[in-house]
């Protein structure tokens, strides 16, 4: 930087700025992605300007034409940038003056780069919000397509990742279902937040010019002009919000990678995963690895950092603004972008998990899955349950010396443990008879799962997000 | 633990469990808080119980009456906790068979711990969350007295925290009362996937008894039964929402700490606490420290903590239920705790805050505070607003070498920057005609305080939770 | 509080603490466990004032009779802490004084809180890091006794949960091992950065008293006298880097717990936990739940977490001494506690690990373990690396389509994809043969692990620290 | 991707990869700036592969004269990155074997991926760890020589942000340098556990070639070899360890910055910091922010959310690696990033310091700084310190009631709270008879603290890593 004139600040200044630290402080690489914002909310603030007879028709249209020039040279790759203006506010503000003159400095009245670069942010994750909210719910439309392909399909259902009780593949995935239903929940309820405009708050205490904010806030689509001006320029919540959301959807995602990557080993082999989205080893030709759920599952900790990041970025911060919060964007984007890929990564290939049916029946039919239909069965009889629980804990305790399941041992092997136990128990012992016999609202019971799937078609379609 | 018997699941199990591991995995000395609502879920389930037919009358009379009894001893103290019965759950059931015989133990049927300590603790949650939404409320009550009280109180507004522009004090203590709306909204979208009932999912698949998960749903005040038995078992996002929403609460407080740290400082010296929020030195006897702001402050990093614990925690979780899930209510329980405390503390001191004017007004008047003011005046002249700023950058620096403010110039000194400027410059220069400019939603302008008060006012007597 | 005067600096406060502020300000409940480092930094102190001749012979005696007595009284539970003193120091000079009158007093001369509580932790923390040494290789010494017993033991290697290629068992412990011994190191090297004395920085700026550093730090075994007064009393890095060290140490805990629990499954079935450390289920009676792995994989979130607070409690704190620093306590005595159990619970089951040889083996039999042996077989023949990573990748299509494995192909059958195959081809695909091919430092040879237990016995032999 | 031959891994897949898969799980944008190191290793891997006879000298020449060629090319921005090729390491092979022809695929026998990319990672760290410690010593530098000349300047020390004692501006520049000091052994710290050596673990079991692990440690100038194969193919250690290292140096940096900011400020005015590191304000042209210590306060969330998202990558991992491991290195090329930028910015911008010692001076004079100085007077006297503590105390509130500061109150009006006080009270009431009267190791005095500097020197002197 040759001349301290460039700056836009520079009267009070003796010298310029150190040419290390205006590349240390300058954000322009990062926040141009945020152009198309900055043009639309500078569209909107030159077209209040004019209905507040602060600028004149002809200087609100040299603008608006100035501006759409500027987008399509930017979408072009003809635009310029440069680090010596700073940000992606200055460049177009810069480039605007150049096209139009003098007119072009006007835009600026009546606002300042930190309600500006607050509403851009704002406009920006709003429209990403949106994105990711179509993306969840083509992940879910997915996850419905296998649930009911699998309504049926019988596994062993785990708790502390030993074998538990039968539960059908459709239900497990319907579970997936639930937990992305609240994340976009969530999503939804941050958007409410992020939906406010700070335009009009100026640098900190508002602007003595006679704007409108009513008009700026419709023009942009906001919900509200934002209630404080202190609190606008200096609010983050809404980008940690953003992380926090975007957190527990990856956190979700991990155990939904983490059973992707196990039931694809060799010692589960419950699935098949398309090799398209698998990829080998350069020294071991027979691997085939489940790259995409493992890169998912390790970029949790990105996310988990960048909200931990602005959680750090915001505590014990006075008001107003501080320079401190120009560290607040590229922790949100790369939050963005990495939600983006995992949940398209997982949109794409979810409907195209192969269940192998016969290798997850094989399980369940090992390590006593049904031992708590036994023991219900026992109950049914006029046993207490606690006691029941203990025969059954016994006759288990035979199975594992005499490598047996329970439905492989005789009546009267059975009737060892107890005498109330008849014929009528091999039904229950069943795999089917154990799965069908839950059948309430959440149960596992095949007819439950389709209707969960009837239930989540239901949710989706009121969703209106996807096309 | 001398004998394998007092084990609930012993059966299976060849020796005893070690007394260590015994100790490190019981949790009854942590989630003893939550008797009362074990009680209450068992009291709901022993009535649909009853109602579907598995209870005799009387047995659910039974159980309901030993409840009872249970938690009036509880509640006296009189209650022997014990570890070797691991936790909450089965303390209260062994002490109900203990009372009532054989019937105590039937009331585990249909159920199972997973299903009935997520049930215990979304009720303990809400609770819990209903309590903080009305401290909140109680601190923006005080926050909007005293920010009416001081509507005309004009201080130094800050970024980069040198002087910016004037503000009102009642301004800034209105941008707080914004931070604490949205956490208070937060907590509120928090609440409505808390309220989700997982009762009925039992281990993990449901149960094959003939359970009426509306009716239990409508007993505990659930808005809805969990619509997937393994998600219900193992879900745990509420309370990392929880901890999101608290962290954020903290966050907002370590602002509002930093602030009256720095305003209690002998260099701000903008306002006064009373003796009772703070405390001295042991060594240096003039010391009055803020004792309640910097724990406060503080307090931030273990919320923080505990958001990123059960993220941790959670990440690459298989379903469904995992002893790592035990860990969930440490971290959980004291988030809250945190939050009440700091909350109680700040609704307290709040409306006991005594602002400095003279200090504070002192304050404003240097630092060329007004600069923007007579960058707008300009502007109103016909100068274009980045020449404005050019020529009020020299004026300032001229301010710096003469040790004058903007106001303590004479015309003649101002008019060698701008020949525009005219006698009429001094009006803009005062620092209430500073603020009173800034008259439009969510600008500093005494009267948009006041509105703002009035808003508020609406706000809070909407929200029907403050007493 | 009813009288102000209770407090040790009431002269220039005009009211009482409030009750509340009191109690939310109050340490003792929490700092007391440093009683006996509190006593000890006493006397070393009185004895230094004695020598310096600011407290006589008998004063200093008295003193050291006092502290006496207190320690006795603590350790017998007849202690009365009282929430009114604040802390453990004021409790136990308040104990003193009421003991021996007014020498009391005088112990606190040359000295402050400050200095007090920074020396007390520290020596605390001290002392539980040597714990921590012991317990680790008291842990490492059980895995050398298992990797020795379990040298030969062949099971498959993993890379992306994928079998990769054959290991033995001996080897895999040893790799948990290495990760400890670094573990070990990290915590020697935050003791030297814990074991440096604040006693003497006093409140913030050093005393006026003729004070001694060198014969305090001496007869407290510090290995220097902190170099400045400021940082003395407010560096908390020692927390921070010991939280730093458990959460590396935590982290390889979760890695161990996670091959634990998935060797436990009926999956992998690889080996068997004593029931001693196992729990079951209070409603699936066929239940042996790997408890422990799963506890302290769950643990990690919680020294994460701690770390976490930490590092966000002394971002932006200005010196010196802040009260903010008070919150350093709990999160690092919680660590220590955590660390402490989760070492003590797999340094008791270790040793108890029973090899399923036979299922270890069978699992490397299947998922072409050996190919990569068969690509450098081809290497050794002449063929380019790359090109023999395509012929193997060919014959492992063919072997999944057939489901035979490569040592199960006919030479005809491999020759389809190379003629430069020949008998001696099957000599290579044994696992023993693969396992002892890697027979270099660090290698899987059951020659290569015997040396590294014999390396790893001459470490632990060298640290001094195991009894 | 249109070919699946493009792939290194292709024999036993049926279908290419997905192309934003590809995209997805390509690293080469990314690690491409390790390009260097993996040139080294491939180098020194090739000498000891012909050293071992898997290559003749002719094909170590040509691989050596053909990765000297690919260097060149990428330092002049001729070399071509391809997304296909996935990785640096793939990148480079290919240019290889097409510059050398068969030869190149020769290079990658007795090694894999796994092993190659973690000797490269830690050759960079370490690099960059050497890079980091000279940038500290260059700051410890400049904070030497401001203490130097600072050392008799006197400023108010405070503790909660409220006068404390008098120290002097040098004495506080030391605490820093004292910061450093232990944040530069950290670092030193974390180097040992860096260079070890991961080459030849191949892909997680050694290589069935007669590699020699000796050699190729010495020429790359490792310490040691790794111990064990499996944990160094998985052992990202060394990259949170960094993390951790640069969390805690980024903390001692906030708090240097918050209080270069305060000090910067309109209330404190204790320092200038030179135009060329700060900025103006776009829309307040009064405006002279502190830019650089905001933005280096605000860097530090993004050095913590690093540490959290390693230590989140590697929780629960089974051995050995995953695909989850690929996301450690944004974080710990950032990290790096960002330490050497702020480390840069403060050593060049802290010799510039200017302390405005008189502004400093009368901040002391003010506030009851020698509070504790009369304390200490009258326990010289023979009043014990508790009491002595009361009589300060009531001193200071009457002194607060009359504005005066205790030196500037009369002997009678001393006398009034004790009769022992005599004329020389007026000498240790004096800013500069207080911080002579600390002159112990570690005090403020002057004496102090250029002693402080001394022994500062010494140790810089003895490090050797500055120019």
């Amino acid at each position: 930087m040759s001349n301290k004139t460039n700056q836009q600040w520079g009267g009070r200044f003796s010298e310029p700025t150190d040419a290390f630290v205006a590349r240390f402080t300058a954000s322009v690489e990062f926040d141009q992605r945020m152009y198309l914002q900055d043009i639309q909310g500078s569209i909107a603030h030159a077209k209040m300007l004019a209905s507040a007879g602060v600028l004149t028709g002809q200087e609100r249209d040299d603008i608006i034409r100035g501006l759409g020039e500027i987008r399509v040279e930017i979408e072009r790759g003809e635009f310029e940038w440069s680090v010596e203006l700073e940000d992606v506010h200055m460049n177009i503000e810069a480039a605007l003056t150049k096209k139009i003159g003098i007119t072009g400095k006007k835009l600026h009245t009546g606002r300042s780069r930190n309600d500006q670069v607050a509403t851009d942010i704002r406009l920006y994750v709003r429209d990403e919000i949106d994105r990711i909210l179509a993306e969840i719910s083509r992940l879910q439309q997915g996850l419905l397509g296998v649930a009911e392909r699998e309504a049926d399909t019988i596994m062993p259902g785990f708790t502390h990742l030993q074998t538990a009780q039968p539960v059908t593949f459709g239900h497990h995935l319907m579970a997936w279902f639930e937990m992305l239903s609240r994340d976009y929940e969530r999503f939804v309820d941050c958007r409410k937040r992020v939906n406010v405009m700070p335009l009009g708050a100026a640098a900190l205490a508002g602007t003595t010019y006679p704007i409108d904010r009513a008009m700026t806030c419709e023009l942009l689509n906001f919900s509200a002009p934002a209630g404080n001006s202190l609190d606008a320029v200096s609010d983050r919540d809404f980008a940690i919000e953003f992380c926090a959301a975007a957190s527990l959807l990856l956190m979700h995602m991990t155990r939904m990678s983490e059973e992707l990557v196990l039931w694809t080993s060799a010692q589960f082999d419950f699935i098949d995963l398309p090799d398209r989205f698998c990829t080998g080893s350069s020294i071991m030709p027979q691997k085939k690895n489940p790259d995409v759920p493992e890169l998912v599952r390790g970029k949790s900790g990105r996310v988990y950092g960048h909200l931990m990041s602005l959680l750090t970025l915001m505590k014990s911060q006075p008001l107003a603004y501080n320079k401190d919060n120009q560290e607040d964007k590229e922790p949100l984007f790369d939050a963005i972008d990495t939600v983006k890929g995992c949940l398209r990564a997982f949109a794409d290939m979810v409907p195209a998990l192969a269940a192998k049916a016969d290798s997850m029946r094989a399980a369940a039919m090992r390590g006593f899955s049904t031992a708590t239909d036994l023991a219900d069965y026992l109950v049914r009889k006029g046993v207490a349950f606690r006691d029941a629980h203990e025969i059954v804990g016994k006759s288990v305790a035979f199975g594992i010396a005499e490598k047996r399941d329970l439905s492989e041992m005789t009546l009267a092997e059975l009737q060892q443990f107890s005498d109330v136990i008849g014929e009528d128990v091999f039904e229950v012992l069943t795999l089917e008879g154990s799965v069908a016999a839950r059948n309430h609202i959440g149960g596992t019971a095949p007819d439950q799962v389709r209707a969960a799937v009837v239930r989540g078609r239901e949710l989706l379609a009121g969703r209106g997000d996807a096309e």
